[in-house]
Order: structure tokens, then C-alpha cells, then sequence
């Protein structure tokens, strides 16, 4: 069965779900949804997802599943191997809050629509919105690279990657693409260069997607 | 046993973790930390919680459990009855999309940190802070009424309440606090006023916490 994972290669909330479906071997294929030309406003696009957000996961025959944490926990639920959360309680709450203060402290305050609205109607110029960016990303990186202070281990929670990783590895990486510089947050470096060798992280980097930009 | 929950009157993480505590019938008591006096920076609390953010839930003896949605995660997968979300992994990934399309698209753009970074650092008024908080509401609470146009029963999903009706209730009563009129959004508001009439949901109301400002 494959599904049809309806995206964006700029989006790191797609970036979460590819990474999930890959490490759980999942056979899809990705529709880009041009969020830059506003592509998910069209009435093609509102077909399949009212929301007019991405990702937006399908299964045939199925209603679309939507925002990507949910998605990532139905797949852990539906696919339980290989696990994206440790087994007992207290380490998933652990492995969640970690993936939490990044999808809900960080993330959503860059998105494209925020990023918009900062510009058209705020006002704020280019290196205002930079600063705005950077501002919330350094300060949900510092909150992630306190909690690794303890964390030895080549990934956020034990010996396999978790959807902490995955929303570490895509916060990082959108992070590098906006031009931010992550160097200062070490233990979170080393574990996002230790996801990115695997095949499953690498595969599902935004710049190895069908529609983003080519190198010339 | 009593878990010891560290909060604010007006945090609306605290307000849902305190709805889900009092559905399962779990007995804690609140430990007010004051958001707008900067307590959760004070030595006092970052003893407790590194991450400066409530609410933090302490069962004795164990180390803090954070971030609202982990929380509730947590909470469900070990004090399951009564259930906060459906048993199907759809129904489920139904509920976890509702209430992320909240607790991540609209309310971290309203939290204290990022109006004191509008009126600090971008310099905006507070009407044009007032749009900025209303704008991303509304668009929420707009995405929101449009998933529940198929659904007519007393909750967001199903015959009992689940963590999307906690999240619709916190965003609501948020807004209605910040004076945002609400009215438009019929089907949230006619689960809002069905919750409320639950002791669970009513005992967690802002206007109800001991730090709450008292009627004059």
C-alpha cells in the first residue's frame, strides 16, 4: 500500500512525517504543495485538506491525517515497528516534551504565514524578521540543549531515534537553511550529525526533495 | 497520593493539564507561579523545572513532568479511565490533530513571552498587539468550527469529552479573556458552554485558581 503525502519541501513539519514514514519503512509518494506561491489555498489542494495546511498524510480510501505530531503518534500506533517512543510512560512523556518544545515553543512562530504577517503587516523589515526568527530558535535550541546536558547517548532518549530526534533534526536543519548559526548548540549538533548518516533522516532532507530549489 | 501542579491562574497549558487532572479524578494541589512577575525565572522554580515554564506536574518523588500535551499523553497512558482520547487510532489521530491545530498553530503566538517581545522589542501599540493576538485566534478557532461543521454531537468527538475539547476550552476562555469576541464560532461555543457545565472543566477556570485577581 503506499500513501500519498501531500508536502512541501521548504515545510519542516513534512520534513517530521518523511523522516517518521522512512524510519518505519513506509512505502509513499510526496505531492508538492507550493506554499511560497500559495498553493495550498487552491480549490485542488482544499479538496484533500480543508485546512490548507501541510502535511497532509493519506491513506487510500481514507480522510487525510494532519498536523504532523498527531500523524507521527498514528503511525506509532498503526506501524509500531520499528518504535518512535521509548516503551514506559515516563520516558515517552520525557521524549514528548522534548519533541513539544520545539513543535509548539519554536516552530510555529516562523512558519511562512507568521513570517508574512511580521512583513505585510507589522511592518518589519528584512533584519527585523531575521531577529524575530533567530530569536525564538536560539531560545527553544538553548531550552533543547539543557535538557541533552545529562544525555550522552548518540540520540535525545536511548539507543534509537525518537520523535524527539526527528523534531530536533528538523528544527536544526530548517535552522541552517534560514542561515542561522547552530554551532554553539554542541550536544544538539552531534546528534543531528548522527541522524543525518541515516539513510531514513538523510533521504527526507528538504534539499533532496523533487521540488526544491536545483543547484546551478 | 497528591501530585503537586505548578502553575498560573492565566496559563492556558496549566488551565488544560488542570481540566484532564480533574476528568481522570486525580488529586493534586497548585503551586501559583507568577508568569507575569517572572517567578518561573526565580532560582525557587528553576529548582523544579529548568525549562522556566509551567505547568510542570510532580507525582512524589519523581522528576517534573512538562509541556501540556506530554502531560495529558502521560496522564492518559497511566490513569487511562476515564479515556481522554477515542480507542481507534483514527478517532484518535482525529482528536491529537484538533488539538494540535491549537496548542501549536494558534496559542504559542499569544503566550506572555512573545506580547512582551511585540511591545519590547518590535515596538508595537497595544492595538496592534491586540490584532496580532486576535488575527492568529481567529484563524484558529475559524480552522477549528470548520472541523467540527460534520460533527454534532454534545463534544468534539464522541460522547465524552477528549483532549481537543480541553484544548477548545482553554483557547476559548483564553480569548473571551483577552476580551476577544467569540461569538462568530457557533459550534465551539455551543461545546464550550456543554463542557463547562462539567465540574471538571468549570473548577479549572482561570477566574477560579487562588492567584486569580479577585472581583473588587
Amino acid at each position: 500500500m503506499t500513501m500519498d503525502l501531500y508536502g512541501f519541501w521548504r515545510s519542516l513539519a513534512t520534513f517530521r512525517v518523511r523522516i517518521a514514514l522512512n524510519l518505519k519503512g513506509l512505502d509513499y509518494r510526496e505531492h508538492p504543495i507550493d506554499l511560497f506561491k500559495g498553493e495550498q489555498h487552491e480549490a485542488s489542494f482544499r479538496a484533500i485538506n480543508p485546512m490548507t495546511a501541510v502535511p497532509a498524510l493519506v491513506e487510500p480510501g481514507q480522510p487525510p491525517l494532519t498536523q504532523s505530531m498527531a500523524i507521527m503518534e498514528y503511525l506509532e500506533e498503526v506501524y509500531p515497528d520499528p518504535p518512535l517512543l521509548p516503551a514506559s510512560p515516563r520516558a515517552r512523556a520525557h521524549v514528548r516534551a522534548m519533541a513539544m518544545l520545539l513543535v509548539s515553543d519554536a516552530h510555529p512562530l516562523t512558519v511562512p504565514r507568521v513570517r508574512n504577517y511580521l512583513s505585510d503587516v507589522v511592518g518589519l523589515d528584512e533584519p527585523a524578521r531575521m531577529a524575530w526568527i533567530t530569536h525564538w530558535s536560539r531560545a527553544a535550541l538553548g531550552a533543547f540543549e539543557q535538557q541533552l546536558a545529562t544525555s550522552a547517548g548518540p540520540f535525545c532518549a536511548g539507543p534509537s531515534p525518537t520523535i524527539a530526534d526527528i523534531c530536533l533534526v528538523t528544527q536544526m536543519v530548517g535552522a541552517r537553511l534560514t542561515g542561522f548559526d547552530t554551532s554553539q548548540f554542541h550536544a544538539c549538533n552531534r546528534i543531528v550529525d548522527h541522524c543525518l548518516e541515516l539513510e531514513a533522516f538523510a533521504r527526507a532532507h528538504p534539499l533532496k526533495q523533487q521540488d526544491a530549489p536545483r543547484p546551478r
